[in-house]
């Protein structure tokens, strides 16, 4: 099931050494001013090329191939389309007979039957959270009187993110990191109890960027460990005002008007120069292994736009579905 | 929205202090044995009554209401009615003027415009999950080989977890706590790339559990701290066999054979004997406030089973997905 | 898959013979004023026992078992329960050796693995209509400025219905009918294009109604034999006026703003006192049958309300879904 | 709302005089041996081009963007992409200040605030259907065994469509005419009662198709007509097999193994080339108008190869849908 959201849904398509990837947003409101510089901002924080970073960088300029009319969105289907330039899929052709270590190589051969676009992880790789980033930017301006602002709050257990990057390299392995994200000016009362509740629509998006595998809202972990009058946000006046914010921003699955706060645990990326050990299915044998294909150190220092792109495609369909029952936006 | 899952759909109802509370699954196979002891064990894991729990106690047998026939499902849609019978509504008439903190109380009068049915939190109570364990009994029998297993293995803080409840008894102060599930028994290949990875899809459904703010798989927030050579599972057989499971048994959201760990964050009861300050809206000044109604000390000792039932009703729902595509299912 | 819309979703549930029947709707606005009264009216109308109907009648008192609180709607799922009373069952006990020409008892015993509730038809009975006519009472509530209005227009090929139902009465079998609906006060962009055109969304409904064997909208079967030039409705004002309704108030799926339109065709029921020859699948042999258990000659002359609340609950979610998107509906 | 069915999702989007048309398949089965060979026979048979037809021809080359690697689908989304290589978009800026009559010109004005693209109906063309019948060649090959056989059955209410088109091109105006389609192959057990029956799906489907105003399924419309006795189709063995077919394959919403018969009514073709009369808002008068750009004189002589394609599309997913729940797919 390659979609998501009830009315503002994006469909997701493509694989790394294909012909492109991309993104359809359907129920997009007419009328939003949109060309292609748009984009130019944050699809360049999402690009590789840094230190540490991997150095297959692609020009990844989205094309709107539908639903936008001299400038502006008309309401139909948003087809957005982002070629794939940059491909040496010869790599992968000589690793067949191992499944990389970390990659959904195996899960995907046994899923698939064996007919996956293996080339560089196929449909599962980060590549295609290009797609999303795009898709983020317009749902940003739909929820323009929101702020969208994730970072990396950790690398390999430093606070200071750059330190940790010095660790990965003078390892010379691949390490993961914490992306820390808030979102300000959500009104009180988007989401919905249980099914629907922000942290569940949140977490699912969330959990669909690969490599993510923890995700906490307002004290998270920390709240377990806590007395209820300690975690307890004190009421201080008639808007719902609070002397503290450990609910990050959600009571009952609802926003209450504070910042929207959450936290996510990144994985060390599964590609990493130091060698591995892992089975060889022709062979049937161990033997070391070292990755081929072009990657990052760290996919946590490119991993906040793409958080900020997912939170905002799932609060501007929260969004749509308060306006759909009440018909009175405060947005 | 109150229903999940796209096959094996749930849809939730009731409030607490209303008629009842309930579920109806859609798509249930027919020809599965069912009766109402089977809800006898699961339905007498989740009810109050223990030490440092709630005194309100419900007989809360369900009754199937239609979709079993003969003692067997029959394909229609199965309606689970649980009758409130407990009820002291009148704690929560007295209580209209100050908001609980902690609670939804808040946001669902500005969600809901005055009319929520504000006792005992009405439709967000987690009464609700009563429920969602009466779904999860058919969820485990229809995944008859999979074994759903979920503990306290935290509470305020403490390994042990009677030991963090004798320091809430002690505190008179209600607190949070750490479930841990395993699921052991989940063939290769269940889960979809992105949207449906099997952890958006679990944490989507876990976040509906109400006072859960933290989900993690497999290592999950430590392995934001680690080297990709100490995360990556080794594969040792052609099975997909490793030597570690730092995944938790999902790669690019696919389950690879191995066991399905996640550790869930629960946060302190809202409702704590302690007194606490807040608003009151009708004086509109701060004021002392003590909680009415019955309340457990510490919700996460209820959680386990309302989290394999959660479990059991994802994983349900990708076994018909990948059933639907492939049609060998190998459970 | 027993639930429909998209916002405004309705899972219907129950059998004939069953403990009861009902629907549970989804994301009804909080504030609607709503009482067991409200249902008399609509109830009464599909109600049997009238020249030529079934002798089975029921109260059929819709209880609102959660989503209401203090007369209003809450915003919560909102839970419908008719009980059944005037239950037979033994009649289908002995019918079990042949299947009913023009029920579903053979493609439900094969669907559901002979676990089916046979009695009555089970979940395949008109008697589940009941609780969509109370669904519809709510969705009309909430479209307060729209009219639905549906009758009887031919009975057995008469256009005077009564004289059809003398045709039944004196050939001792059962006949089939023609509905005819208009709504109006729907404004202009309602509906979608493609998928969630008006006609998709309405056919889908009205076709989930049992016997309902035809839709045609505005012209419909009549537009297949006319001249383009005949057929097109001229436009004569800047609000869309035209001198004809041939499209049925319906153009490129969207609401135009005149009255929308249609006819339904419906079976003869499939009960009918006359002996018909059948298989019985004990014996090996063909058979002659009658039927047992208590039925209409023409279950045409029921159906106007229900036709009604289907469009009703149709149009309301298509109504919830523009104003998600734009947020100044018209209505 | 732009995409259909449940788990062989299939969205639409494109305009026709932007970029392109096509679609995205959801859960396309791995291994399906696919080329843009395949598409030639179905993709042809929608061309215009013949007698009375459009005079503009496309290529039609559907390429396949994603989900297909070394000539089989691998069970990742397919992206179908469709170029408009021959359009002729002056044509529709000259015709902005009348709405054309029988077009949703108007509507989607109103609709989408003026921000619609207005070249040849934008989103809402029949050209869009292209991508459709690309899509239905996908679902032919999963339902290998399934026959789809549509095919012009009345022109302008003559039953030989030649004779029909001849009154056409006298009257120098378009014509409806009507489509006949059988479906043979379906094993019993498909669809599901209520919303989800082979009726409500198929047509949700087909009143898709531009211009489609009527759907009936077996003897349709003429069973309204008709007796209990004579409608009924009699059973004479084991396998459900009966001596007629007026309930054309469906009984209460699901397949009964005879084949799945319908008629759709399509209403003229709104652009004819005789002159009409229409509203002019800039002029605020009524004025002569006559049609600009390039059509087909009656678009049911395309429709058929249309129509087995969202028939397909139809099944597929039903198929899906049952083999999730049991698991023992006949097909």
């Amino acid at each position: 099931m390659n979609s998501f959201n009830t009315i503002f849904k994006v469909q997701i398509y493509g694989e790394s050494h294909g012909a492109g990837i991309g993104v359809i947003l359907d129920n997009v409101p007419p009328g939003i001013p949109l060309n292609e510089d748009d984009f130019t901002a944050d699809m360049s924080r999402r690009k590789g090329g840094q230190r540490g970073g991997t150095p297959r960088v692609e020009a990844d300029i989205p094309e709107l191939k539908s639903g936008v009319f001299k400038g502006h969105t008309t309401g139909a289907p948003l087809m957005i389309w982002i070629a794939n330039e940059n491909t040496r899929s010869a790599d992968y052709e000589k690793q067949r007979d191992v499944f990389r270590p970390g990659h959904a190589d195996f899960v995907a051969h046994i899923k698939y039957k064996g007919f996956e676009d293996y080339r560089g992880g196929g449909h599962f790789s980060a590549r295609l959270t290009a797609g999303l980033v795009a898709a983020g930017v317009i749902a940003k301006k739909i929820l323009s009187t929101v702020s969208f602002e994730a970072q990396v709050t950790e690398v390999a257990g430093q606070k200071n993110p750059e330190k940790g990057l010095e660790l990965a390299i003078a390892a010379k392995d691949s390490v993961g990191g914490i992306v820390s994200c808030t979102i300000k000016g959500i009104p009180v009362g988007l989401g919905e109890p249980f099914w629907d509740s922000i942290e569940s629509r949140l977490a699912h998006a969330l959990f669909a960027i690969p490599a993510v595998k923890g995700i906490e809202f307002g004290a998270g972990f920390e709240a377990a460990k806590m007395f209820g009058t300690e975690h307890n946000d004190t009421y201080i006046d008639q808007y719902g005002g609070t002397t503290t914010n450990h609910a990050g921003g959600i009571i009952g699955g609802i926003s209450n008007g504070n910042p929207i706060t959450f936290n996510i645990a990144i994985k060390p990326t599964a590609s990493t120069p130091k060698n591995q050990t892992t089975y060889n299915h022709t062979t049937g044998a161990l033997e070391d292994f070292s990755v081929k294909g072009r990657h990052d150190l760290c996919v946590a220092l490119r991993a906040p736009v793409i958080v900020e792109a997912m939170a905002a495609l799932v609060m501007a369909d929260l969004f749509f579905l308060a306006r759909s029952k009440n018909g009175t936006a405060a947005i």
